[in-house]
């Protein structure tokens, strides 16, 4: 059956971009060329963009759905972990084939996840291309003026948290690359399931908000393996800082993984596509962040500390003993 | 010889692209995951999005620098047919093969084109892609608030303005795909370069935005055809209108390749890429709208008419008759 083709982009628009913006006033229906947005009285606007390629973000055929929700959910997770309220994104999309099957999909998914981070579209740019689905998202959220956290603003003393558990997506990926791992890990059903979605359908913790902006002294989210993210984090700070390999947060499915032989905790701790946030406390303030990210029902779990630059960055185990590891987590460039 | 590679993403920001954030405080010296941009009091953002991929929507093989000033062009074209003025972007970046050399040619270009029009980066992605090189970029503007221009406010009696010349672009796409036509229309070197130059280096009317704030009813870019995008203005008005075709402003290069018989006046009207401003402007407003045109040293000429829906959207000639055109303009998915 050949895909059904569609006529124009204004056709495109019409049929499956403008409802995503029905909940703004500044996005006109997606029926100008431009959008007007304006922070609150007495905030700004965080701004981030984050581009998806299939096959390099995505693995090649993943659901239009879950592809939309990734590429949402990404960019929210950066606004999350800077403190930020999600409240608009625009879109810039280039379609290999654009059928509406697909573009049906593509838009339910954007649908869910926008509905689950409470932003809404306000446009966007669709192109066709010879080349793999791209789609490059640029996300708007909120802050208080001059509270936007930083990465850089770490200091020594503080404790280092981490949001949710560490290394579902990358054992996700992992199950979805090999179906025969959740036989040779025994996974039940609910694991199975648990990872997958960890990887096709990451969730920002979006009820942080509060405790980062009241209690945090710097934070950035986790994408590019927690190491390494962790090793930015210091050096931004111009820190050093450790982290208790035993201390990070693994849910039931990922420790049954590693029980089985199939994962190790480095693969875990660099694996990549978290999507939580890592954040740095005063000590002062470790007590009233917990109690804030436990009102919200945001695991937050402590998992290590900042130092002085001179201590170096380094991950320890349940001794307080070093441990190597050969990478820190992923980089587009270094492969 | 080997182009020499690049280490990792960080290493291509602090390079590259650090350097064209040193204007704006809310980029952080791109050291963040996210900027923070507030518009002036009283003021709001005016957003857009336009992706831009090679061998779509550039001819592949294109000089790096040219891609990344008409990458950014095309956005401020945006703003400023909306009455913004130029403010920031973010840019999302997919390359095919990250050698420096490429980079820095690149980001002169950004460079040059920033500082054209009054802007700076605050933030982006690079990545790497197994497609074609696709430049995506969201680019920001301030207008007083709620004044932001419309397409979709022009009304009957408005005279109908655009800016610059037209037709320009799609003769320099010409010039560059067939080098023959040069000399078949007898262009003297100015005049190749004039076209190649409007292809190439589209420079929107950015000194225009204070004729249009203080006197345009409605207005947008001019960018894939003049016929087509007129045509969507009226629709969004849910108006009619005219245009005189013997009206429109023809750079003297255009002239000489049409009176060769190289190029016809539909050619000129459809081709798209102009990147000008067509504007619809009150019959009491018209002569104060082109009193601050010449006062910003930038061209505008009268072309044509809005008029009540019923009369439909119609191109004139000089004696008033109907001209009939095979296309409009361009549509990336009626191909």
């Amino acid at each position: 059956m050949t895909p059904e083709k569609l006529a124009s982009e204004e056709e495109i628009i019409a049929e499956f971009w403008a409802p995503l913006a029905a909940g703004s006033a500044g996005a006109f229906g997606l029926k100008d060329d431009c959008a007007a947005i304006a922070p609150p009285p007495g905030c700004e606007l965080v701004v981030t963009t984050d581009g998806l390629i299939e096959g390099v973000h995505f693995i090649a055929g993943e659901p239009a759905d879950a592809m939309a929700w990734k590429a949402l959910a990404v960019n929210v997770s950066d606004l999350v972990a800077k403190g930020a309220t999600p409240l608009a994104y625009v879109m810039s999309l280039a379609l290999p084939q654009p059928d509406r099957a697909w573009l049906a999909a593509f838009a339910e998914g954007l649908a869910k996840a926008q509905a689950a981070f409470g932003c809404s579209l306000i446009g966007g740019d669709t192109d066709r291309t010879p080349g793999p689905l791209a789609i490059s998202i640029t996300a708007f959220g909120t802050v208080p003026a001059g509270r936007m956290l930083r990465r850089s603003t770490a200091k020594p003393g503080d404790a280092v948290y981490v949001s949710g558990t560490i290394g579902d997506a990358a054992l996700g990926l992992a199950l979805r690359r090999d179906r025969a791992l959740e036989q040779r890990c025994e996974l039940d059903s609910a694991a199975q399931a648990h990872l997958e979605t960890r990887f096709r359908r990451p969730k920002p913790p979006i009820g942080l908000r509060n405790a980062l902006l009241g209690y945090a002294s710097a934070a950035m989210d986790v994408s590019d393996g927690l190491l390494k993210d962790f090793g930015r984090l210091c050096q931004a700070s111009q820190a050093g800082g450790q982290i208790d390999a035993t201390a990070v947060p693994l849910s039931a499915a990922a420790r049954a993984v590693v029980a089985a032989g199939r994962a190790t905790l480095a693969d875990l701790l660099t694996g990549g596509e978290d999507y939580e946030v890592l954040a740095a406390v005063g000590p002062r303030e470790a007590a009233r962040f917990e109690g804030a990210a436990a009102a919200s029902g945001t695991l937050v779990t402590r998992i290590g500390l900042i130092e002085k630059a001179a201590q170096g960055i380094r991950v320890i185990d349940g001794s307080g003993n070093a441990v190597a590891f050969k990478r820190t987590g992923w980089d587009h460039f270094a492969r």
